[in-house]
């Protein structure tokens, strides 16, 4: 192991976003980095995985000064699969992701490229931080997002994460003077009410745009989403054991065994 | 409300595959059913959604008999939101997603579009159960798993489920005499590790297959990969609130609200 910590950084914006240049820029003098991030916008992947397809990976050397950096024809996921494999061949002692443009707050955890990649990363044993800022603007302002990404990043150098674990950090979309902290919480509850729209293309056929709402389903001080609209940096652990361990026993009193099928 | 209950259909093998015309066939006669499935196979999307492409939806009237059937251009997800939203234009009773072609079970649950559209189901309120069955094969026998599909979706339409929870239903490749019957259990611990294979283009352009070997970390015998492979049924309970609440304290504990940005 080298002496200095090897860190790896990707997201879901694609390699030529202003979030993951504004990510490289925070954490460059915390190690060694090495990027490795999707060649186009991936937002809303998921925990996509690439399986019927093969996939591309070009270095792109100068798009971050000497730091080695890759772009891939894959998902965010597949990028962490395959900087562990096939370019770094050794687990990295930090993965950052992001900074994504817009709130993975809330419910958002679920459908969003940029914490699956961090998902990845604490599945392989990496301690993993997604990084989001609340505001999807390409021109946002990513400077107090960077100093909240440096803090969190040497702190999990220095105390490391519970194994199992990684964290989803959301940053709110405030100026400096507004900004009120850091504050662990928990995931909101949350969902997003869908309007799809209905057009109609040249030919008379119909197409849809999904669109929706967000709605805000529990107002409670130790959420997320509560801390972000106080003007926090919302810090949640999250963890990818989707056991429901609440409803084991509600399960077992339905005497499954006993069934005959 | 109808006097009959209204069941949603969904998978991510699309809407062609063996495993979900078994599903229709073991559900049939509990309720009013509706099909919505993508029109292709979709293995491994997670919770992927469409943001940047607009989506088609195309009624397939007689492809199960008289029961309504869509394809759409989507992930698994978005065929829920737009079952939800654009065709059913009510939450159903229950959603079932499957029978995946394959194993869902242990960390195999966060990959899956089957399990994404069930997981999506229960963020709109939907009891869901997403069924998967241990045999990859396209020629695979789905009468078992059927069978348990049946006997579930009975127990959720009489039961119901905890708000926030859904099922995650795997189905052991073995024969009736072999079967041991449902087990409730907890999400495995487990991973891929992957070994992406090099190829090499007639253009001399390199590019990379995903392969993997699953690594099974956790021996437990209230897990569900232990019951599959002794013989049960494995009803996993599944809920989307990510938050590690395990890690919270520790997280408090180093004291990010003192931290100047």
């Amino acid at each position: 192991m080298t002496a200095r910590p090897l860190i790896l950084v990707c997201n879901d914006d694609g390699i030529h976003a202003p979030g993951i240049r504004a990510l490289v820029d925070a954490v460059r003098d915390l190690g060694d980095l090495v990027v490795v991030a999707p060649d186009r916008p991936q937002s809303g992947m998921g925990h996509a995985i690439t399986i019927g397809f093969p996939l591309r990976v070009h270095p792109q050397p100068g798009l971050f000064g000497d730091i080695p950096s890759y772009q891939t024809s894959g998902t965010p996921v597949d990028c962490v699969k395959l900087a562990v494999d096939r370019i770094l061949h050794r687990k990295p002692d930090l993965l950052v992701s992001g900074i994504n443009h817009g709130s993975n707050a809330s419910i958002n955890v679920i459908y969003s490229g940029t914490m699956s990649a961090a998902v990845e990363g604490a599945i392989e044993g990496i301690p993993s931080v997604g990084f989001s800022l609340c505001d999807y603007s390409l021109e946002a302002d990513f400077q107090l997002a960077a100093g909240v990404a440096r803090k969190v990043s040497e702190g999990v150098l220095k105390n490391g994460l519970l194994p199992g674990t990684l964290l989803n950090v959301n940053i709110p979309k405030v100026d400096a003077m507004q900004f009120q902290g850091l504050k662990v919480s928990r995931q909101a509850a949350a969902k997003w009410k869908e309007n799809f729209e209905e057009r109609r293309d040249p030919h008379g056929k119909n197409y849809y745009w999904m669109t929706g709402e967000f709605e805000w389903l529990e107002h409670a001080e130790d959420t997320d989403e509560w801390a972000l609209r106080q003007g926090f940096a919302s810090v949640v652990p999250v963890q990818f054991d989707l056991t429901a361990h609440h409803a084991l026993d509600a399960l077992k009193a339905w005497n499954m065994q006993d069934w005959s099928v």
